[in-house]
């Protein structure tokens, strides 16, 4: 993927919103259909991949960016899954930039041919939401344990979400939080978004999630 | 609604985002489902809104904020829906911003009472998905007569979108556009949104729009 030199007179997100325009036509060119994979730390968004990825690629291949302020302890799982994955540290940023996805995405498209392409962006519930990467869809992973009120509290990235996995179901109630004032207050700021409750340690309810996947991936292609 | 006076230093949209989240507590402390309705010139907005107001209102109560560059001919097709209406004047500026919904949703709370707003927002299928209006839904509303390559080229609009229209479907072949074509390229930017074809004049497809919108504010207010 070509890259413009950055022009830093310009303010950062600006630049970002262009970069990210490149990589969206870039993945819409090659009919990649990329994923951002967002929640806080902990939400479970390495264990929900390690879960999604045998029951996605008996239907397409599969790649993942790892974002990460520092170490490569998801990208070394996620490749014993078996799918290439190319490890960007942001060295102290609370979120990935698209310039860094477009390197990421250079070095796994040298290496691989890839339909479906992940990016787990840094755990954070609330930076990532600004910097779009391009992708096509936006998916935001929940620790329901973290409480039922906290999508109204840091509501951005769950208004831009497409697909929002409610993680950690299975211990929600012994955390005292009511899964259906959870479900409540992600419509209350994204009545539209596709809701799943799921448990990733246990795989409760993560066929769900790749169906959804694997059906929106057709229509994105089309 | 209560509005702080507009600091004139601060950027028109930062400002813009913090009156919107504004709006949004007090949609949310109100019970307010609010809509916003975007789309360029002649999409078919306001014929829309004439079709699913009666299938709305025996099941809530709606109130419509009519945004126009100029005049008050929308505001007054939806008065003879017998609903309450504030017509905004933009005298110009091609989007509407929160400040200006603030204000209208102030009128129409002085005189009625409302569990559902449609904000019909500035015929623009550009600038009005820059401004958030504190929303919990945008809906956009797509002539289908005016080519299926548009959501491609117009991404932001459709990328924001939680549901979608496809209006003008019965005359869509006639202009040479496949529908499949035009659903692929909605796929494309926002695999995740609803889509429906629809023919608002002859109110084909109108009453599943509404279906959804009842079923989504549902859940909004759990």
């Amino acid at each position: 993927m070509h890259i413009e030199q950055a022009r830093f007179e310009e303010p950062v997100l600006k630049r970002n919103d262009e970069v990210a325009a490149q990589n969206r036509r870039f993945f819409l060119e090659r009919g990649i259909f990329c994923v951002n994979l967002m929640g806080a730390p902990g939400a479970g968004k390495t264990t929900l991949l390690e879960r999604l990825i045998p029951l996605l690629t008996p239907h397409v291949s599969v790649a993942v960016v790892e974002g990460d302020i520092a170490g490569d302890d998801d990208a070394r799982r996620i490749t014993a899954c078996g799918v290439p994955v190319q490890q960007t540290n942001t060295y102290g940023a609370c979120h990935l930039l698209a310039e860094q996805v477009a390197h990421a995405v250079d070095h796994l498209t040298q290496q691989s041919e890839f339909g479906l392409l992940f990016i787990e962006n840094v755990g954070n519930l609330v930076c990532p939401a600004e910097f779009d990467l391009g992708e096509a869809l936006r998916f935001v992973v929940y620790s329901a344990t973290e409480g039922a009120d906290k999508p109204r509290k840091y509501p951005l990235m769950f208004m831009r979400a497409g697909l929002v996995a409610l993680n950690k179901a299975d211990i929600a109630g012994a955390a005292g939080v009511e899964m259906a004032d959870l479900r409540r207050s992600v419509a209350q700021v994204n009545p539209a978004a596709a809701v799943f409750t799921i448990s990733a340690a246990k795989g409760d309810g993560v066929d769900d999630v790749a169906q959804w996947l694997l059906q929106r991936m057709e229509a994105f292609r089309g």
